[in-house]
């Protein structure tokens, strides 16, 4: 079956044009001037509407165990809630626990995720438990299609890796090309100050932001940064919120050296003011790094305009306000981390394009073609060209929305931009050449959505 | 007529990928998946072979007047020699003289180019004379498709600005748009630094270098670079050549200033020790900037990577080593000041992807794709895309080729990189849909070139 | 004769200790445990005073020729103004006038000046007009005390010297080990900047502000580093004003280069809304560089701190409001440029050891100690201790004082720190041995100060 | 009774001068112009000789317990070699063992070293075991005269503190005013480079080098001064090594932070070639950090210029090569760290004034007034004035030695700097006014030093 999309504005990252798309099947089949072919079996009109590669969400976690209670979307509505704010492919991250090991982590996230999701997806690794054993799977989790491993600074007890077990997963992803993800806080010293809050009754939200300075963000990024240059690896730093770690990775590049970076909307629209919201309230925007002072989001968006930040993942890792959140009311440490984000996205970064922090061309380059090369997907996704995937998104760059909880669909009870005014709205999306949303309605199924085997990273060849 | 180039690899700034490419009559029709159309009126077959869209030099000077003689290349021996090396468009550099009216010199230079190039070309305006006049016929320029200004901080009595001179063209550029690229080296210093040479007796060609030291370029690429921002103009630096001025720029562009770079292969590959040839054949290097010791060279891939240097174009300014040349014997000042190059770039440029300092798409992005965005070509130029001017090139990766003045078509007795060998070379160039080069053969012809008249800087939106 | 200061604090740059100092005749005898002597000819009684050595104001002018008029002071009363605020040594400017000899100017200002002054004073040599006389008048300079030579990047036309001149000025300063200061401000950028003020009627000295912006003091001093590191000669930045500047100096001095500067008290306690107050009171502000936005103060005064500043002078030259001011009504630039300060240096900076942004013996080192060994004058002056010349203050700690136009000492008609209130207060001062203030009262004489002929810069040994 | 020391070149950290020192009993009672007293109970001639505060080495380990030996000075031993070398004042440290208290190990270290040193000494407390007890006893130990505290981030599982631990003893400092000392070394990840380094069979000393990259020293050094901005504590980094190191505290100090840090003798002469001694004579080499590529030298030296580096200590710690370095054979990380030095630093410097590196000013800046300033001991220690203790060197700058073990006084069967030819020579040595070195013998006497009770750090006042 072939689908014409015609009369659309083509946005790819290198920029804009005027051209048809045609797709056969579950790919694209050719990009060309407007009216080069008149018909095909369906035909999407996409007049004064832009014609994106899919959206790719490099940082979501679905269905993810956390202190006792697991983020709120499974695979299934999670996908289908990306697939409503254009995003069609993910990356989610399987949860190493101590003691076990990578390939039965990874059979363990094939389970929850095979069958259920709506659109493509693939996988991190998250790596708590560096040993002889962990550091040769890596190997075979390569071989299975991921190539990328998370690891933290932060969490002691938890996921904590101390920087001798960085270096030595650092030796390996140099050795087999792979690439280090680093959640970079130094939660040794923030778990100092924690402690010291809630011995000295501090227990709202607002101190989980002023218990985890952007100076120890920083810190940690430049040790990341080092460790990464005596190993020779290369090093993505996951959710960047401060400026201090902007700094860090803006001289590393400057350098040469393979260091990149993601931000988040989150980082980019909220502040440390949202945590401090009364009646505990502040809860809703608990997530690490935590939200930081207003001042800082200049300095992040200027950081996307100068690819010193590459990437706007969301790490969407949404709880309930109610019975979730609420676990930490009286001790803000308890509160579980993470915010709902995967379908809004693309809304809320084409809303950087509206106030002229981004060109279009550079919203497609964060949002989808920029993560599709960094996690080796870039050829058959992340772009509008022959060959690749058809994920695609019809957008109207006019249409106006407002965002809240009673109209997302995401399985969180709030939303961390109700209220929000958009311009610009998803108006059709394709998932390999299927028809998921269109007509403000869901067209998708459980299923539908593949393991992505990912090659490695394209920034590296 | 319809052309199919088929079965290649076609290679935009934003990646490869293996598509057919559709070209109808001018223009690219359709990239389509390999075979989705399988004939045409003429079909080049292009399996094992790279598609690239034409490069584009943004740094010519044909027929240029110098000290009484004029570079040996007139537009129509200069453009061939271009469609040669696979440059399909060249911007070359109106030179206003003291005295005489912008628009003026630009019918000139269309008097001396139009009905005589071999491929598509624009120009660039060089302002000499800033007074009222001329910064109201800047507008004027950008009417005719023109909205480049060069000046100089080099070359007092010629081409030299003062401060406030550039920091009035910069508010006019500000003003209108346009962009003011910057020959950036403190020629008052450097002067006095040149009489004083020949004051001593110190009159070799290797005195030129000497005599402008990279702290000077550093010095002056500062200085734009500050004029930039208090006037808010946005500012091209021209054939950068020291890690002085590249660290100028990297400064400036991670504060998100609209400071861009380009450098040329001869810093890429030469060095001072090419100024210190015996028997003045040190001649044959000497432009302006000078050859770098050979230090540099690395500092300037790497900025290529990191992308503090946005394009490659060559300078191209040939002069004869007989007659030319010679001028100088015995006052290195009047070493008529340039080198050829324009037919040798894409060349150049590859073997930095033979060499692992280039990917292959970025090889694409300095020479084809950021040239054309840079001066508002891009959509039309410098992509492989539907829509575009049909500028194609096909390009034979695993040629082998020996660079020399035996075999070179510059009208110019002396190669820069004579005895070099190549790996990769050109082996069909569109120009706008009629091939100009191919089995060895030049098919252009004088006057297909046309004159483009450009948009404003596509970086600047 | 002898003269005893007992149980004082003596404070040198290297700290304070308990202990008198024993004068005999013009120099210091001994410093001494308290005690160890307990008579002389005269005795002066310091309990809970500091016992500083005398304040050396680096950069002065007396009686300057400026726009057809004089600044205000002549050598007779800036000197003893300078006496009443505790500074018993100036450096004033001689000014060559284009077209005229070093010497000859030199001698003039030794007409001015001899037999006039309350305390010592020496020269630095503004050079105008640089020539092959000029330079080899250097030496002579040097032979005659004066080894310090300024110039000037600003004031197109009158002191204005090209980068070119700038460059055989800073190899004569190689040459012979001699010091130039400079002006640094862009001056032909700003007068471009004036011009256009003007041109569109904004006339106000606010103005005088905002064409001057910090940008281009900032370059200028930028520049200024970069040929003296061309040329290798030490480099002596006068009254830095921004931010901007500071961090150029900054830079050049974390990698071991010669480069030093000044800042002024207007600098710290002032700001751009005193240039913008009505009625033309701004006019009273009025200096070069411009008093900047209040931001840059706390930038000052940590450069202060962390030696990036080295120096705190005056570049007193003080202009009445009534009469000469005034010359610039309608049009700024027409002020005369300049501010009277000699008086107040030792009590605004004492000001900042009570504010906690210096220590007491960072306070004598940046007024005293410093200027010393930076013109050669250490171990003569700058310092309590045997052999020192007895310039010598005692100083009250803890006295207040109100700043006024009413109650100082300098010839001029308003105080830039009018109602301003000060703690400490000098109560006696010394000049070789003399008592020239004291008891509120003076005591000095018109010719007691003599020609200091100053050795080379005792931070370039 | 009355020593005058006259005709000598008094040189202080502010400059020298000619002028007569006269002391009473155990301080200095006056300094004088030459020939004021013409006699004492005793005189010493210093004619063409330098009068020096005695040097204070602010790191030293005698008797330091170190994997089952120790290292091989006494108190009583290791103070007559400092004597010898014109070393008047040690601050040792005394080291906690985890499980201990501080005041017991203080008092261990009273034990130790009471009525056994030839000169005056301190003590810096290490910090091995951070918990409520240790943190309150902190408290203690600065009341008892000792306000420094070391921690490591080195050395795990001995000496090692984590984030966390180091907070919370900087917070105390904080609170205090007093000082945290830091060795930087990233041990974690050092730990995790030897145990490689083993078990591939790489056991020379020289791999002790190279499994303790620069890069790790950096690393560790910006974390330090992040954990210290973060509590707001003086930092003070011992034995600084690598360039890396000191990249980050001078950006530190750019901004004014508290940050100092000292390099020792050993980093400014000696280098990793040494390490790479064939026949286990590298051993000799081995301390932490380990000695640097040659390159870093320059760097070292550049930065006592800047003052990024404030003092020049020894971390003299001797382990003798027969059966103490011996202990490594066959394994690189059992060999004692530590090298001797308390002998020759203040030689060794001089050698730094001779070839042009300091300024003899300089010299006893880095070596005496500001380890004096930073340790709470200035005008007591550190300086030639009235008042201060009778702490003196007179110093022959032209004498010539040849360092060798066959003639130190180091209780070490080794030198690190056999057979280095010296110019300069320790001549005589007062300690609180009695003479401990003169015409070539030792004078001094087990328990004349006296225990200091230190001041908190002045340069924080």
């Amino acid at each position: 079956m072939r689908t014409l999309i015609r009369n659309g504005t083509v946005v790819n990252a290198g920029g804009a044009l005027a051209a048809d798309v045609l797709v056969d099947g579950e790919t694209i089949a050719a990009v060309t001037a407007p009216g080069l072919f008149d018909t095909a079996d369906r035909v999407i009109e996409a007049q004064g509407r832009y014609v994106l590669p899919g959206g790719i969400d490099a940082h979501t976690h679905m269905e993810m165990p956390f202190g006792g209670t697991f983020s709120a979307d499974t695979f299934a509505t999670g996908t289908a809630a990306a697939a409503w704010g254009g995003t069609t492919t993910i990356i989610d991250f399987a949860v190493q626990t101590k003691g076990t090991s990578l390939l039965s982590t990874l059979d363990k996230w094939h389970e929850k995720a095979d069958g259920r999701c709506a659109v493509d997806y693939g996988f991190h690794m998250i790596v708590s438990d560096v040993n002889d054993q962990s550091l040769k799977e890596m190997e075979s989790c390569i071989d299975a299609g991921v190539n990328s491993f998370k690891m933290f600074m932060a969490y002691p007890g938890v996921f904590y890796a101390t920087d001798g077990e960085i270096l030595r997963a650092m030796q390996k992803a140099t050795e087999t090309g792979s690439m280090i993800m680093m959640h970079a806080e130094n939660g040794i010293a923030i778990d100092e100050l924690v402690a010291q809050a809630l011995a000295s009754g501090r227990t709202d939200p607002v101190e989980h932001g002023r218990t985890r300075p952007p100076e120890l963000e920083g810190e940690a990024t430049s040790r990341a940064i080092q460790l990464a240059r005596v190993t020779g690896a290369p090093l993505y730093i996951v959710h960047l919120s401060a400026r201090h770690a902007l700094e860090a990775v803006a001289a590393a590049r400057n350098t040469g050296q393979n260091v990149f970076a993601e931000t988040c909307p989150q980082y980019l629209y909220l502040s440390i003011e949202d945590l401090a919201k009364p009646d505990f309230e502040g809860s809703k925007y608990v997530a690490s790094p935590p939200l930081r002072p207003r001042d800082h989001q200049a300095d992040l968006w200027r950081g996307l305009r100068t690819n010193d930040l590459s990437v706007v993942s969301t790490d969407h890792c949404p709880f309930c306000f109610v019975d979730q959140k609420e676990l930490g009311r009286g001790d803000f440490s308890k509160i579980p981390n993470g915010m709902p984000g995967v379908e809004h996205r693309m809304d809320l970064l084409h809303q950087g394009v509206v106030a002229g922090e981004l060109t279009l061309a550079r919203w497609v380059e964060v949002c989808s073609a920029t993560p599709a090369r960094m996690f080796g997907l870039y050829g058959r996704k992340g772009v509008i060209a022959p060959g690749a995937d058809a994920d695609i998104v019809v957008y109207d760059p006019v249409a106006r929305q407002t965002i809240s909880a009673r109209t997302h669909h995401m399985n969180v009870d709030y939303s961390a931009y109700e209220g929000m005014e958009i311009t610009g709205r998803v108006e059709t999306v394709l998932s390999r050449g299927s028809v998921v949303v269109s007509g403000g309605a869901f067209h998708g199924r459980e299923g539908h959505g593949r393991f992505l085997s990912r090659e490695l990273s394209q920034y590296l060849v």
